[in-house]
């Protein structure tokens, strides 16, 4: 097919709708929304439906030993696929595009690939990864982790879930403990599409974000110990009262976010005061943030400015403190030819496009330093995510859809 | 016998800490401390002890209907007795000396006014009140509340503890549902002895506390709402943080006590963040704050600048914010005559005396409204109390129990 008649190609929305509904419709919860937690029955059944999928596309399929599921559309020449993935597993209460229309509409890529007869030059894949979500085992993103060499595959199935099953286990009882050795793939390219699971797409109005990387992410838990007190008895000079570090730390978190400028974010999530009783001073606080920045330097920065406020804080309220790491991810840029890629493709199919870090963890972080890598991402309605009500219109779907084809159809060739 | 024999009257000392030890062996904890809480069969063995000591000491002994006993010595004329009171019940980590020196040392002025042959013109009382701790049973200092009519026996007797034990339930099965009726007795006056629970005795080198009234009190929850967000996705500028609001107000607490001086106390005890995962900027956040004052205009105008600060603080973050009382003690001032009959009495005694308010709560703020009431602080070492460290020296308690025996003649002629 010529190159003019390539550029006129589109995927079928409703078709992609189609298979996102009926995808739906396993672990659906009363209500809307759906939950398929990775290596349940639910998620067994998606599994199911989408290997059928596949194979009714003729895609070669093989399952590995962490369960990640690959179906492969030879290519004109041998060599490593461009693949599109993402991931089926829920949170549990999830929405139905979450994950899902990253690997749907790699489905429906391929579905027009051969109504069209086309062969493209390149392998060209669908994935999902296993357990990207992290409910039930931890860390999240292994199957992908683990598929692109980050994390060892035996440390990875001997995980023991929050509810002390063994990964190993679940995924032998739900039929995916695969046989196809897992670690050493290197793909030509991966590109995946995705919700933004954030309000700027959809509050700017925009169509596609071509996404630049992943924020690097950091969570710190500090824990600060004064002494217990009475509250009615202790004047307020006496004090060592934890819980006024912790309070203070978070309110300069907010400071050094707002300072840093609008790369930087800043959140306390989890702020615990001990004995947690409204009459006594309380003698320990534990409080964690999560600071993420696309900029590495200016993600240390703010750490280390938040480090040693709270030494300097505690030690004016003679209280002691101390921090330890609980995750500590680097930025993950995107290949910038690929990004202008997504970008120059939106814009020729007359789409609103924006260039935009992703502050969410996604599979596509495992490939970037193997291969180019890339994500394109649409409007999520005010910016919901991992809620039910999470929804994207099928509008904005087709366009990422189209996106996604035009980067597939110029990276495999 | 003359006044100035009177004035040579010294209790005894030794005669005191024994039995100060002989009750700290009920319920006692290994490696020190004690729990008698209300309505347990320890403190029905703690109560069984000191009736038995009432009684071998003559006194005319009634248990009324809220478990409150009262040992009665008569003087020589009928009328309202004197009344040396405090409470035996305990905290679940007690010590030796919160409560039981005030009723001990109330049962050693006894036992030294029968040694004297001493007769009062009015007649003399030792009481301890049922449930002073509010461990189990809320609300705290029930008995006296009751016994002074401040409230009502049936609903209090209705009460539902912590556990699902009914109050009259657990006040029979111990054996002290009393018969007496209670509300209506009118004291000529109150007095009672207790440790400081504070460190200001302590540090300053101070025996004796001539305590002025007990500070006024206010607790208050907020509630603050906003909304769950992605702590990566959500922009700084676009969040609806309730925890934010929360800490700006916890720091807020500390800056409103600072500001309006010495004698306004502010803690924040708990503060919860909701849902309270690291990775979620939490919607809904609730703060509960402690104030005391023993200045009544001082402490609402604080309580009302936190209000306005909450209002304040949760608009500039797009949040909600409710607040609700959960409790509001008016300061209780002592009576003048009395505090300066103790501040002269310790003086007359050799003891340093030092004016000061109470930080914690104790029956006799119920006695206050109905009778000229005060109390006699010793010190607490370290300021420790609701803590099986508890300590005050046998010195200092011999002191407290001289002062008391002074106010005791003077006020019982």
């Amino acid at each position: 097919m010529k190159e003019a008649a390539r550029r006129n190609l589109r995927i079928d929305g409703q078709r992609l709708m189609g298979r996102i509904e009926a995808l739906g419709r396993i672990g659906a919860l009363a209500g809307g929304g759906v939950c398929r937690l990775a290596l349940t029955d639910e998620d067994r059944q998606g599994r199911d439906l989408v290997v059928g999928w596949m194979r009714e596309l003729g895609l070669d399929v093989a399952v590995d030993r962490l369960g990640n599921v690959m179906g492969v559309r030879p290519g004109r020449e041998e060599g490593p696929p461009v693949i599109m993935g993402s991931h089926i597993d829920t949170v549990a209460t999830g929405g139905l595009y979450d994950g899902a229309l990253g690997v749907l509409a790699g489905l429906e890529v391929v579905n027009l690939l051969n109504d069209s007869d086309i062969e493209t030059k390149r392998p060209v894949a669908v994935a999902f990864f296993t357990n990207e979500e992290g409910s039930r085992f931890h860390p999240d993103m292994m199957g992908s982790a683990v598929h692109q060499g980050l994390l060892d595959a035996e440390e990875v199935l001997a995980t023991v879930g929050l509810d002390g099953a063994v990964l190993a286990d679940d995924l032998a009882r739900i039929g995916y403990a695969g046989e196809a050795p897992v670690g050493n793939m290197r793909a030509h390219a991966y590109v995946e599409l995705h919700i933004e699971q954030g309000p700027v797409l959809d509050k700017e109005g925009v169509t596609i974000g071509a996404v630049t990387g992943v924020q690097g992410i950091f969570w710190t838990e500090y824990v600060i110990r004064g002494v217990d007190n009475h509250a009615g008895t202790t004047p307020m000079s006496d004090r060592h009262d934890a819980g006024h570090v912790a309070a203070r730390l978070a309110v300069e978190a907010r400071l050094a976010a707002m300072e840093a400028g609008p790369g930087q974010m800043a959140t306390v999530g989890r702020m615990e005061l001990r004995p947690g009783l409204t009459n006594v001073v309380p003698g320990e606080a534990v409080i964690r943030t999560d600071l993420r920045n696309i900029d590495g330097e200016g993600l240390a920065a703010t750490q280390e400015r938040l480090i040693a406020f709270l030494h300097e804080a505690a030690a004016k309220e003679g209280c002691t403190a101390e921090w330890r790491p609980l995750a500590r991810f680097a930025p993950t840029p995107f290949d910038a030819g690929l990004v202008d890629l997504i970008e120059r493709s939106a814009q020729d199919l007359g789409h609103s496009v924006k260039r935009m870090p992703s502050g969410a963890g996604h599979d596509a972080q495992m490939f970037a330093s193997n291969c180019p890598t890339a994500m394109i991402f649409v409007p999520s309605k005010d910016g919901i995510s991992h809620n039910t009500n999470e929804y994207t219109s099928p509008e904005d779907i087709e366009a990422g859809g189209n996106v996604l084809l035009r980067v597939l159809l110029e990276t495999a060739e």
